[in-house]
């Protein structure tokens, strides 16, 4: 454990906080030390349902993890439409931000969430922990380096809610989570093209005809394209659907070698992940077969990728409070790219899969 | 070997003549009977470096064929252009047709094609190897039975042209394979999708903007989106470039379960061919893991791919020979469907990516 961890509160006690109070005590450089729910009870039964330790302290207000000067940064899962107005106010007491995903309902509110970070000197972060994965570090070795130009990128996140998912989690609901499935899963995709483009932003950005929305209108499921121009071109798709058995593929065609993963997103097991990477491969002879299999490339982590995202957003918080480190703008850089693309797929569906320029 | 195996006539002696030559030798109901190039000179050199036997027949005119009583059955592997011509001449001489992909240049050159062998009583298939693969049988078996309605189809075939090929491949001469990759991987994606879907035809399709031609106007890698309406929805994606590393894929998404297989077309060896399957897999609490990891199902086959194309098209002929069978119209059913399906995506993309409706 480092000198002096960072001291992480957590705001909203939902199903993720769970995970990621785990994580905060497993990273090496955090601590866990507050958490609020709406309610003190709600509070006190996420501790003990958790076996928190008893000096986490914990609050019955929001406002209370924020006005504790000892809270270094906040973790916040809170639903969507409540980011912008906690995420601004949390910068502004000077608490670094890990804001689970989508960011905000749009860019516009990231833009305020972003600025008061930036005025605030506070390190920003939203909770993709995929990207801290380092199976995630090792196919971006692969594809920079041997596989040449991307051609075609698809990327797909799926899975089977439950009808009590469908009815009442926040997620489908049009006042908490109004970008339902974009918001979720379709957030990943967007991520893992934008991450496999360096976060070159797409020339256009265009639904295609299988939008499902529920009663309320939330996108239960949706499809899009993604296409860059020249002389960069790329064309990559993306599908994600709360109606669907479980997926989160993501296959890079390039021009010398390919890479199929299909829990992207999730790996099957904690601390092992792989994914296929193929490179050079030629149809043999009379194409009765392939010169080159694809070879299966494991990568092994002693931390799950949750406690890694924390650990680096701690890292981050250290530099800053010990040498007087910018804020690094790599992450909220990820984060608005990616809002950026999900708002135009958002405004393509909603102009009835008219083609978006960005 | 059988008492009396369908006789074949090969007409046209390009690379892929090799391979199905070998096939047709194989199959233990069909013998190579006769084959002809525009030259006497060129079938001879193709037998000689393909070590036919003494008594294959060799002709130097694709009529000489036609007009041998003995060939029961054509194997037509001519560019694309040529089809329409030779396969109705080849069905009205009683010859039964393997034809190879892409069918025609558009349906109504196929439908020319298919009436004549359906007035003349001969069966029609194409070479669509994949189809008699027997991983493609279990594949269809498994998801058939388990995995309910099939939500997100992609497909996708690609590979890494040579300058040669790309400069005078038949494949990319407007007068000889118009159609370009959209005719030759495009087809094995389309077919793949129906296949899938049970050839029930998309209600639109739409090209993506993702179109390279080469000078002379010829697709060389495109992209494009095929939609079922309410109620039998589905979303799919095909890819296909001739400008890109060696791909094959099919990933299919479906309500219960999920499959993956990136070697469909070409299995990556002979005689043994697998994909992945998963069934029933929801995310463990928190979220660190899935509950079910994707089986890798393994099919041997005895025989190749095409040997076992060559071996169904040669039992239909001894049904019709010996037992008067009519043609079995499930094969030229299934040209016609993916032939239908490939002219609206041309169309499409020749009206600038505008949605087609079958």
């Amino acid at each position: 454990m480092a000198e002096n961890p960072v001291r992480f509160g957590i705001i909203g006690c939902g199903e993720i906080a769970r995970k990621v109070a785990g994580a905060i005590d497993l990273a090496p450089n955090s601590i866990l030390y507050a958490i609020a729910s709406r309610s003190i009870e709600k509070a006190k039964n996420f501790a003990a349902t958790n076996g928190l330790p008893e000096n986490v302290k914990i609050y019955g207000s929001y406002d209370q993890v924020l006005d504790d000067p000892c809270v270094d940064a906040v973790y916040m899962p809170l639903p969507t439409s409540l980011h912008v107005q906690w995420a601004v106010l949390a910068a502004c007491k000077k608490k670094h931000l890990l804001l689970e995903k989508p960011t905000a309902l749009d860019v516009a509110e990231l833009d305020q969430i972003l600025e008061a970070c930036e005025s605030n000197g506070v390190q920003f972060m939203d909770g993709s922990m995929w990207l801290h994965h380092p199976r995630t570090a090792k196919m971006k070795d692969l594809l920079s380096n041997y596989s040449g130009h991307l051609n075609f990128i698809h990327s797909q996140s799926t899975s089977s809610a439950t009808p009590e998912f469908l009815e009442s989690n926040i997620r489908v609901k049009p006042d908490l989570d109004a970008l339902g499935v974009l918001g979720d899963s379709a957030w990943y995709c967007i991520g893992a093209i934008l991450w496999a483009k360096d976060y070159q932003l797409p020339t256009t950005v265009t639904a295609l005809p299988d939008v499902t929305r529920n009663l309320a209108g939330v996108i239960l499921s949706c499809t899009a394209s993604l296409h860059w121009d020249q002389p960069d071109t790329t064309v990559a798709t993306i599908h994600s659907s709360f109606l669907s058995h479980s997926s989160m593929d993501l296959a890079i065609c390039a021009s010398k070698g390919s890479l199929h993963v299909k829990d992207f997103i999730i790996p099957y097991q904690e601390h092992s992940a792989s994914f296929d990477f193929t490179l050079g491969s030629k149809f043999l002879d009379l194409h009765i077969g392939w010169s080159v299999k694809p070879e299966e490339v494991c990568v092994t982590s002693q931390l799950p990728q949750e406690a890694l995202m924390v650990q680096e957003l701690a890292r981050l918080v250290e530099g800053i409070r010990k040498s007087k480190f910018r804020p690094d703008s790599k992450w909220p850089g990820i984060s608005r790219k990616t809002q950026l693309v999900m708002d135009a797929v958002k405004k393509s569906i909603d102009l009835g899969c008219k083609t978006v320029n960005l």
